[in-house]
C-alpha cells in the first residue's frame, strides 16, 4: 500500500503538465512514448525477439512532427498508422539477419505504445481539451478505487492465471470509483454529468483495468514483473502508464463519437 | 510468362466490380480481407505461431459495419484501428494456451491485410473516387512492366537473398510503365497530370514493390512459396493483391492530404 501512496506522490508533476497542457503535455506524451518503446523493447529481449527500436523511435519522432506541422489532421494520424505497418516490414528486409517476430514486435512498440499514448495529445487538441484530466482521474481513480476495495472486501478472484491478486470486488470497485471521481470533476467544470460524464468514466474505468491486464499478459509472457525501474521500486513508465495507454482513446473516441457535432 | 498473362485474364471480374464501385466495391474489399487474413494465418500455422482468426474475422465485419453506420468518419476507422491492438491483446488473457507471438501475429492479420485492403472503400468515398482505378492500373502496371523489363533487361539484382529474380532494371521498369499508364488515365479522365498524377504514379509504384517485398519477406519466414491456391497455379489471394494492400494507402493519402482542400 505504501508504494502506491509513494508512487502517486511521485506523480504530482503530471499534475502541472495537465494544468498547462499544450506543448508540455505533447513533450510528456512524447517522452513517454519513446521511454516506453524502450522499456517494451526490453521486454522482448527476453524472450529472443529483437524489435528496430531506431525504426520505433524513429516513427514516433514522426508521429510528433506530422502533429505540429499539420494539426488536426486525423488522415495524418491514419498515413502514419500504414507507414508503421510498412517500416515494422521493411526493418526485416535483411531477411537473414530477422525474424518475423521482430517485425511484429516493432509494430506493436510503435501502435501499442507509441499512438495510443499520443491520444493524449489529441484529446488536447479538441475543442474538450481539459478532458485530458478525465483519463488520468479514471484511469488512476480506477488503480486506487480498486486496489482498496480489493484490499478490503475482495473474495472472487478475477483472473487468476493472469494477475493473481485481483478480484472481482475490486474490478466493480474500480468502476464505482472512477465514476464518482469522474462526477465530481463535472460538477466543478461544469460538464454535463449524465449520460456524458457517467458513460466516459465506465467505459475509462474498463478499458483502464483491460489496459493494466494487458500489460500483466505482455510481461508474464515476456517472464519479467515489472518494465523497468525507472522511479526506484515502482516499476517502469509502462508499469505506472499502462492503464492511460487504453483509457486516453476510450475519451478520446467517446467524445468524437458521441458529443462533438 | 504465361502465369503472369493468364492471372492478368482471371482479374478481369475485378474491372467489372471498379466500375461500379460503391457496394460492390465494398463487398469485394471485403472478401479480399476475409480471405487474407485466412491465408495469412495459416501461413503462421506453419512456424507455430496461432493467430485468432474469429477475433480477426470479427473485427473485419465490425470494420465494415462502422463503414456502413458512420459512413466518412475517420476517427471511426481510428477507433477500430485502438480496438485491434485492444481485441488482439484480450486474445491472450487465457495466458496458459496462448504465446505472445499470436497476439501479435492476430494484430498484423487486422491491420495489415484488413486495414490496408479497406483502403480502397476509403478512396472510393472522397470526391475522388474513380481513383479506385489509379490502384490497380498503378499495382498491377507496376508489376507486369517490372517483369518484363527484368526479363528483358534485368542485369543488377535488387535484393538477392529476399527475392532473387528481381532486378534494379526491373523496379524502374516497374516505376516508369506505372506512370506512363497513369499519365494515359490521367489524359482519360482529364485529371491533373503534373505533378498530381505523376507523383501519384511513382509514390504509389515503389509502395507497389515495397508491398510485394513484404509479402515475399513473410512468405519466406514462414517457409511457404505462396500464401494459398486460390486461384489454381496462380497462388494465394494475398499472392494477387500484396502490391494493392501497400498502394490503396498510398493513393489515399496522397488524395487526402495533396489534394482534398
Amino acid at each position: 500500500m505504501k508504494t502506491r501512496i509513494i508512487s502517486g506522490l511521485i506523480m504530482a508533476p503530471l499534475l502541472v503538465i495537465l494544468y498547462f497542457r499544450g506543448i508540455p503535455l505533447a513533450i510528456a506524451a512524447f517522452l513517454i512514448g519513446a521511454v516506453g518503446i524502450y522499456e517494451l523493447f526490453e521486454g522482448f529481449k527476453k524472450i529472443e525477439i529483437h524489435p528496430n527500436i531506431f525504426v520505433a523511435e524513429g516513427m514516433l519522432i514522426l508521429l510528433y512532427l506530422l502533429h505540429f506541422l499539420m494539426p488536426g489532421r486525423l488522415a495524418c494520424t491514419m498515413l502514419w498508422t500504414v507507414l508503421a505497418i510498412v517500416t515494422s516490414a521493411l526493418s526485416i528486409f535483411a531477411i537473414d539477419k530477422h525474424k518475423l517476430e521482430d517485425a511484429l514486435a516493432t509494430l506493436l512498440g510503435m501502435i501499442y505504445v507509441g499512438l495510443l499514448s499520443y491520444h493524449m495529445v489529441l484529446i488536447d487538441e479538441t475543442s474538450y481539451g481539459i478532458m485530458v484530466w478525465m483519463v488520468v482521474i479514471v484511469a488512476f481513480g480506477t488503480d486506487i478505487a480498486a486496489y482498496f476495495t480489493g484490499y478490503f472486501l475482495g473474495k472472487h478472484k478475477l483472473c487468476p492465471n493472469l494477475s493473481p491478486k485481483k478480484t472481482v470486488e475490486g474490478a466493480l470497485g474500480g468502476v464505482i470509483g472512477a465514476t464518482v471521481l469522474g462526477i465530481i470533476f463535472g460538477l466543478i467544470f461544469k460538464i454535463q454529468i449524465f449520460p456524458q460524464i457517467i458513460l466516459m468514466s465506465i467505459i475509462g474505468s474498463v478499458m483502464s483495468q483491460l489496459g493494466d491486464l494487458t500489460a500483466s499478459a505482455f510481461k508474464r509472457k515476456m517472464g519479467i514483473k515489472d518494465y523497468g525501474n525507472l522511479i526506484p521500486g515502482h516499476g517502469g513508465i509502462l508499469d505506472r502508464f499502462d492503464s492511460v495507454l487504453f483509457a486516453a482513446p476510450a475519451v478520446y473516441y467517446y467524445l468524437q463519437l458521441a458529443i462533438a457535432k
